[in-house]
């Protein structure tokens, strides 16, 4: 089944103790396209850029199938940008700068082409412009949501109306805290499901990822990594992986949701190899199934009984 | 197999959001054999306390047929007390006081008849006191060791001495990174290997623990308690469910290290829903299994072929 693909295409400025990246592709729409598409499931991308935007980084989208009709090009506009930087752990950044530029007066439009496609996944931007795309959308089968401190803390009215549409909600550890003003992660993702998405994600970075539904809650470990480059899109690339494969399979069981999960956790884990997208070049159907299967060996154990 | 179990006995004042003790009996030695003592097989404990240890205290052992004959009892001596204070998250903690009294002077004695004991554990003690209980046993056949950042800070040189005659080390994320300065776990439970223990454990709080040794990696969950009372004494319950079921299998392969590593985490997450030590008193082995195989459901996940 097809899935739309709705947030940033940025430039971005990237600095990790192992190196740095200068106006590298990136964005949430990005990340999540990349990602979803090695899923063989229609991926369709809505989203503004300036005319900065390099051919390559199209280019790329383009090798991948990614449908870009959506894909608004504003003329003598500048591109989204972002410099991060993460502090030696790689566990924190700090954001140096943000220029909103062409995203400042982002009005998403659904081409007529996009309104009927099942799956929607809505990447961190603002929570009112993510109803606006909700509202042109019929009957989707699933939405997804990301968001982020910004908007929990400025928009959280906009951000509550939003989350009545979403199905699944992705949200990391301080932003289902900061949300919730509960500092325990199962409650806060029940209180998360009371405003709501039917499927809460908890991402956890080094440490998994944690799956609530109504009838399951599944502990995902994270891919034991000793050599992380860059963790920019590595949110993004969950989401991607995670909304790939159930477009692909169109089975909402809690059990194809553990599978999701391990797909988005597959997609994260090359996305952090490499600096900006690069890790999510090259892959193939084969090497996401041989990390699939590496995360099932690194969490699986058996039990046995003793006289 | 029987077990050796040294390590600390102590009356905690414990504060948590949800509540407080006063004088509870509690330390590392209490905590891990009460663990250990449901999986069938002997503990022995070596440990240092005063005349104000109260009687009850030392009934739960009994009860649980904990061998008390190398407990020392000071005449006219205080117990070593430990006062500490939870924040509202129960992540963080502060210690309010320690007193050390009676434990000062603890010169561990290992009985004659304790002197073959295989499996050993050495709970958070001064790595000298460590060693010197080594010293004293046999040819052990699995010696567990415990430590905190006070003695990687402080008595750096003697620790490392110990972990030479470690084959399983067991430490928090925050230890880890201090004794290796090393921010990626996985970089860091190699250096840590290198240090002596074949095996290293890193425990991770809510987020679960990771099992590192020459030929596996592997992530367990954390079990999901919506309502954690007291975390006093999880890190020892864990050391204890994991070191019990050792010895009691008597198997040191990978795949058995995994499930003493759920063993050990089943055992830590019914003690943290109880205040002190009351979480490890009136289970069964029956309870221990079903909580076992919950951890299963938990982190259990299939892989399906798609067309």
């Amino acid at each position: 089944m097809s899935l739309l693909v709705v947030g940033s295409l940025a430039l971005d400025d990237i600095e990790t103790p192992f190196g740095r990246a200068t106006a590298a592709p990136g964005g949430s729409a990005v990340y999540v396209s990349l990602a979803a598409s090695y899923f063989d499931t229609p991926v369709r991308i809505v989203g503004v850029i300036g005319e900065d935007f390099p051919r390559e980084g199209l280019a790329e989208l383009e090798e991948r199938q990614v449908d870009l009709e959506g894909l608004q090009v504003v003329q003598g506009g500048r591109t989204f940008r972002w410099h991060g930087r993460y502090h030696y752990d790689l566990n924190v950044r700090d954001t140096i700068k943000t220029e909103l530029n062409v995203f400042e007066s982002f009005d998403p439009v659904i081409p007529p082409t996009y309104r009927k496609t099942p799956y929607v996944c809505l990447g961190n931007i603002d929570p009112v412009l993510q109803l606006k795309v909700l509202d042109q959308i019929e009957k989707p089968r699933l939405v997804l949501g990301d968001t982020m401190n910004f908007w929990i803390e400025r928009k959280r009215d906009e951000l509550l109306e939003t989350l009545k549409r979403m199905d699944v909600l992705v949200v990391n550890e301080s932003e289902a805290r900061l949300l919730t003003k509960e500092p325990n992660l199962i409650k806060a993702a029940k209180i998360m499901m009371g405003f709501g998405p039917s499927i809460v994600i908890v991402k956890k970075g080094e440490h998994g990822a944690l799956l609530v539904t109504e009838s399951t809650i599944f502990s995902a470990p994270a891919y034991p990594l000793e050599n992380i480059h860059d963790p920019t899109g590595a949110g993004d690339s969950f989401a991607g992986g995670f909304i790939g494969w159930l477009a692909r399979t169109d089975d909402l069981s809690d059990e194809n949701l553990k599978r999701a999960v391990i797909y988005g956790s597959t997609m994260a884990s090359f996305c952090v190899e490499e600096f900006g997208i690069a890790g999510l070049q090259d892959l193939s159907y084969l090497k996401v199934q041989d990390r699939f299967r590496e995360f099932r060996e690194l969490s699986r154990f058996d039990e046995v009984e003793i006289a």
